[in-house]
């Protein structure tokens, strides 16, 4: 029978204990949240929802198509050059999703006989980049700019480095300026995705290649996604112009695919201006993670130190991890729990979030149910 | 430098004259618009965009998070829920955009050793599903059957068969019937993509594979797009609840992306509604498009008979299609132009696309204007 397969690996994840369910949440959930990735809390601010609402009314439901043909409106234009001013790059190029820039980056900026470094912690939709992408992709260690020199020098034409600027699993930074440096003395891009970094790090959460001192650099190509720190949806490729003019002419998920929703964009400018207004929001993310992982070290829990507003803390299997955030859950506090296949390393975590809006309350709150909960 | 071969390749695109540029359009444009894929009128529908904005108020710009940690909204289990009911089908699964429903598909569904029959004539999101999936792709000519069959017969293992419903290109319709035949001898599984069927194609608007007769079969699997008919953005999948299920665990575009936004889930709640209430809207898309091409046809013009609500009329060059456009946009028309490397065969084309709400008048006034400005 078609699909017959399907049941036999559906058996093996039961007998696993990983089994996905979806948990349809209410809008009035009672659940105090560290697992979204509403970083600065302005998901639900009622600028930015009337930022949505608006661009809804005046723009309709829909793009209508793809932004080369009617999918452009000047609210995109207007989005494109906030973010670009902002994060401090000479043009932007808005997509549907976070996943869809970085499958466009990637693929238009890796041709054929190119090669790819790409970061062995990075996320699914840079990986189906450079699965997608024309180019050879070589793997290396995470986080290590002598393994990327070393694989730049096996390589005679054109190269990019790609990784992640904060990674979504531990919640660490990459080491973006020795990226920049080994990418310079080959003559090599530099392509990375800050979705866990706008927002949160930098000046006023301008990002981390703003914060490394890439911003505006003429071999830098910076992702983002709209769904994270700026509460929306769409993603979002930085850089000169000239590569955005490439993105435009070449990238399949920006030329087959409809523009992004004006309510997105809409709510996406207004937290972007919001952000403009209180900087502040961006260190104060900081440093509720940075205190919530001080609490669960001092309360005996094995912690990430954060270097920017995600906090992992370990678990001891996978079956203990979904115990644990499942009885977190019962106490009123919502985490993440990662576990593989979505983890690089087979290490299963809870992994929560610092808004920039949890008061000192809620966090203590929060380190409290989850160590009274630890396996 | 970092990049520097983009410049050659932009070189080559503006003396072949095929730089693609964006026009942000207003949001009162003047144009008559044939160019989007607003098939129903819907975008701007008041109850439409109402739904996109009570959703934005209720759930927030954002969805927050992947549909297994926070992003999952009883928002988006009542879209699911509707959708499934309307296609006739056990079970729906929304994503952020028909792209990544595409790449979750097809790539969930043809696991290593297993066999693809790909359409020649199908969508790049379905292409660049088969790219990344694990299985092997047989690409066969475009809406043949009998290739079909014969290519599935060299394969003993798991296989699937994936189509277009209707090419975007060229609106014309895949022999979906014959497909689930020559799918049934083998027990390979169909896999379609309504994404211009929807709303457009069978009883009410319930797509193409219902008019076929295949609506909740256990070898079909059915992609559609809230993108065009619904007015919004967003994709989903439709089909088995097993097949959903094994969705919902496996494939990368739904585990690693942020949920659809509650604005586009709302719009395409909305937009469902009126379409159940107002099925004749599905009906009178194809009699707009039916009129359009007796029209243009009786003109002179060289149009294929739509077989949904898409008009395509040749051009004699690319350069002269992006002139006829131009000249259709300058007397008050926007058309669609397509041409390489956006088609699957060199052939450059205007794409006019019959929306349910165009009035007789504005039907006549497109096709003078086509007329008095063809090449
Ligand atoms: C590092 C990283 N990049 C990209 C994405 C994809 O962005 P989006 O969800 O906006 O598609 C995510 C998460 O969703 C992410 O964590
Ligand atoms: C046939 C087809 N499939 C899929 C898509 C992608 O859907 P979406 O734009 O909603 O991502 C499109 C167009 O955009 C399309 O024409």
């Amino acid at each position: 029978m078609a699909f017959g397969w399907i049941d036999e690996q559906a058996e093996l994840r039961r007998r696993a204990g990983l089994v996905r369910t979806l948990r349809p949440r209410s809008a009035e959930s009672p659940l105090l949240d560290l697992a979204s990735n509403d970083y600065l809390g302005l998901a639900r601010h009622p600028e930015v929802t009337e930022g949505a609402e608006r661009a809804a009314r005046t723009w309709g439901g829909g793009a209508t198509g793809s932004r080369l043909v009617t999918g452009t409106t000047e609210l995109h234009a207007e989005l494109e050059q906030a973010l670009a001013d902002y994060c401090g790059f000479e043009a932007a190029l808005v997509f549907s999703s976070g996943y869809a820039a970085n499958l466009a980056a990637v693929t238009a900026l890796a041709p054929h006989g190119s090669l790819i470094v790409s970061d062995a912690g990075n996320h699914a939709s840079l990986i189906d980049g450079c699965r997608l992408a024309r180019g050879t992709t070589q793997v290396v260690a995470h986080s290590d700019p002598e393994a990327v020199g070393k694989t730049l020098y096996t390589h005679t034409g054109e190269a990019i480095v790609v990784s992640d600027t904060v990674f979504s699993v531990d919640g660490d930074a990459a080491p973006l300026a020795e990226y920049a440096e080994v990418c310079r003395e080959r003559g090599a891009g530099l392509v990375v995705d800050d979705a866990h970094g706008l927002g949160v790090l930098g000046d006023g959460g301008r990002g981390a290649p703003h914060a490394a001192g890439l911003a505006g650099a003429d071999d830098v190509v910076v992702t983002v996604t709209l769904s994270k720190s700026l509460g929306s949806q769409g993603g979002a490729v930085l850089g000169p112009a000239r590569v955005i003019q490439h993105l435009v002419n070449t990238a399949r998920t920006f030329i087959f695919d409809t523009g992004l929703a004006p309510a997105s964009a809409g709510a996406a400018l207004a937290a972007l201006r919001l952000l403009r207004r209180e900087p502040e929001r961006a260190a104060r993310a900081r440093a509720v993670a940075r205190e919530l992982h001080t609490r669960l070290t001092a309360a005996g829990l094995e912690a990430v130190r954060p270097d920017a507003a995600v906090v992992s803390v370990r678990a001891p299997s996978p079956e203990e991890a979904v115990q644990w955030a499942a009885e977190c859950r019962a106490a009123g506090l919502a985490v993440g729990c990662f576990r593989p296949p979505s983890v690089p390393d087979s290490i299963s975590r809870l992994r929560l979030t610092a808004r920039a809006d949890l008061s000192e309350a809620e966090i203590e709150r929060a380190v409290r149910v989850i160590g009274e909960t630890r396996p």
